[in-house]
């Protein structure tokens, strides 16, 4: 199961897409990974709301100023939290990784775009979407087919960031 | 690279170890694995401490109530986040889902034990391995030779999560 490291190491946020469709298929396993996440207490204090209406992709473009690549998308997933629980920031950040990292395993590009904790992005984005009010959208995750095929990742290790035992 | 999707849905936390140590040669790919997640605006807001003194392994252990499992862990990796980026903690969890996937495909077991937001967590981690002011230790994931081979994962799944365009 090497590959999984491989996976982890050359995946990228991919922002320009061509925009064609996402299998349907593949949307359920980028969500089924997404939900494997691990949380706290396994208290799962996520929901996911996949977009593939061309009309609310497009208003959620228009709304959202670091989610312009949505136009080109063809699928958008939105991770919500349950704000009733403590630790719903977190784990949704780890379901974000695992559908980030599913999404590029089966060929797609995505990225991570921030929607919590600005308001004026929550706001429209649970206008558009009907979430309940205790629920809180973290990101928005526009995915597409990418433009480019085999991006260089970029190398992030830094030896600096690593401390043995004492900082 | 399927198998990264059967990593993901494979993956559990595990809690009881051998007390064996962690090739060190695993340790560096583990930590990779974390630093190539994702971050705002690539800020890499974080660092890792290493811990694989046993001294160290067992303060730890006797002053953190949930990471009892620290007794007989290979090593622990302290994921800090730069408190002065704002998007610290969701990247700093993005990471360790990253290292926990890491450790299991390597075949490890690995457990998130939450240290921020709880003070009476922080302090002893921060002391014990001194770690500076402005950095925050998010978790201490223990990581040691699973007791327990091939444990079956949770099924997770639940279709009462996910909407389709509008909640």
């Amino acid at each position: 199961m090497q590959t999984l490291i491989d996976g982890i190491l050359s995946r990228r946020s991919i922002r320009q897409f061509t925009g064609e469709s996402i299998i349907e298929d593949d949307l359920n396993i980028i969500i089924r990974a997404g939900m494997a996440a691990p949380s706290s207490m396994n208290s799962q204090p996520w929901a996911f709301v996949i977009v593939t209406d061309k009309t609310i992709l497009a208003i959620l473009c228009k709304k959202l100023p670091y989610a312009k690549m949505l136009d080109k998308a063809g699928a958008a997933i939105i991770v919500c939290g349950d704000s009733k629980e403590e630790s719903w920031v977190v784990d949704c950040a780890a379901a974000t990784e695992n559908i980030l990292l599913a999404a590029h395993v089966l060929g797609y590009g995505a990225v991570w775009t921030a929607v919590y904790k600005n308001e004026s992005r929550i706001e429209p984005v649970r206008k558009e979407c009907k979430i309940p009010k205790d629920m809180i959208p973290l990101n928005v995750i526009p995915i597409g087919v990418p433009v480019e095929k085999n991006v260089k990742p970029i190398e992030k290790y830094k030896e600096s960031k690593i401390h043995r035992n004492i900082w």
